[in-house]
């Protein structure tokens, strides 16, 4: 049976997901895991490959299992006992064979969270960014309407990007307070290559300079990364949740 | 100039606060900043000895300084660009030489926090335990009735504890639902070494088995260290508050 699955990590120790000859990584983690459990190798597809340093609250991975003898709410609870503490299986259900983690996800949501203030508690410290200016909320939201819709992201990837094509799709993007911090939460179709920490690096430096959205439509007209901003650094990101079509969700 | 300085520190990759031969300690990082920041050693004491693992929010120093040119804005900033990010100056204030961190001390208020349900989330994961079993806050508060007030906690301590005088005042303690999470607050004059971890997880042993307060009234009653339950993981526990005379407060 195939098995889809949602996974939480901390990626402060991990290499990203994808698994790499030397270095830690979750697919690596995941893999040994399934390995141990199945008492043989098993392939598993993420819907996102997050890169070093980047967290997941809602990566969706596909695996095909043979084990017959378990259901859904007792799947997470074996994995999770050859997971590592830093990864988390939060939920499984069955999917039929045409399911695939990444070429069946229709929309990408990731959030990036900052601090605003003098200092990072150590305990939000593997796990945000941080603010020294008082941003403005109102002016943030403003700053995102030219990214909305579907443009060359060429500005806002880094020229390796393996992609030829760089259009994609922005459904949304936002920034909005919770719990004391500040989010900037954005949806796709799919993300080109460091695209979400280049946006709100971004976005955030436009803001710090009180720039208005004509600044944002005339960067992402330039297609050249040397109009962008510093990007965010990857311990305040997280690949927050992946829709399917209804059937799979 | 004597200040006193309160700290916030992530506890997981510490041998806990006293400095030692080997291994990292939270004394050993504040000593090597401020030897950084003074060019030369500076003594330093501090309110609670914390174990091995258990973090601080409001842990408070004090420290002789002979940098002039600094204020109570300035100071936490400075030190915090010599301290590793996993220890934090949140504020600084001066004080006589009468005060002393850990002398001076009147009330110590230690949170333990747990995560109640199936998985601890990678972000929650070094700052909480886990409860797999409901609990009733009704009844947890019951239990910790006959902890409160003078009592010989050495129930509640090693065999091992240094301290031939194992009575204590309890001022309070309750248990608290926040934020999703469980947490249980004690404060009292001083504490026996491990004595909220001892505390915290024999009360929720007997939660889990329904039982009544005279159940820890007994145990208390033992003196014995054979009564008491289970220790709460030191993960979950965090040096919260010191209070002094309000003229140092």
């Amino acid at each position: 049976m195939i098995w889809k699955v949602t996974l939480t990590y901390d990626g402060t120790d991990f290499y990203g997901w994808q698994i790499q000859k030397q270095g830690r990584t979750v697919q690596g983690e995941v893999l040994a895991a399934l390995a141990r459990m199945h008492k043989h190798e098993v392939t598993v597809h993420a819907a996102g490959r997050t890169d070093s340093g980047v967290h997941a609250y809602g990566q969706v991975i596909d695996f095909d299992s043979d084990i017959e003898s378990i259901g859904p709410a007792r799947l997470p609870v074996a994995l999770n006992s050859y997971l590592p503490g830093d990864i988390r299986a939060r939920s499984a259900r069955e999917v039929d064979a045409e399911f695939h983690a990444r070429y069946s996800a229709r929309l990408r949501t990731y959030r990036y969270y900052w601090t605003v203030g003098e200092i990072v508690s150590p305990p939000e410290k593997r796990f945000c960014g941080l603010l020294t200016h008082h941003p403005s909320v109102e002016r943030l939201n403003r700053l995102c309407r030219p990214i909305i819709g579907t443009h060359d992201f060429s500005t806002f990837t880094l020229p390796s990007e393996t992609s030829e094509n760089r259009v994609r799709t922005v459904a949304g993007a936002t920034f909005f307070p919770l719990r004391g911090q500040l989010v900037f939460q954005i949806s796709a179709n799919a993300f080109l290559w460091r695209m979400v920490r280049s946006i709100a690096g971004t976005i955030i430096e436009l803001d710090k300079i009180g720039a208005e959205p004509v600044e944002v439509e005339q960067r992402l007209a330039a297609q050249d990364h040397a109009a962008a901003g510093p990007s965010a650094p990857s311990c305040g990101l997280f690949l927050h949740h992946v829709a399917y079509a209804d059937e799979y969700m």
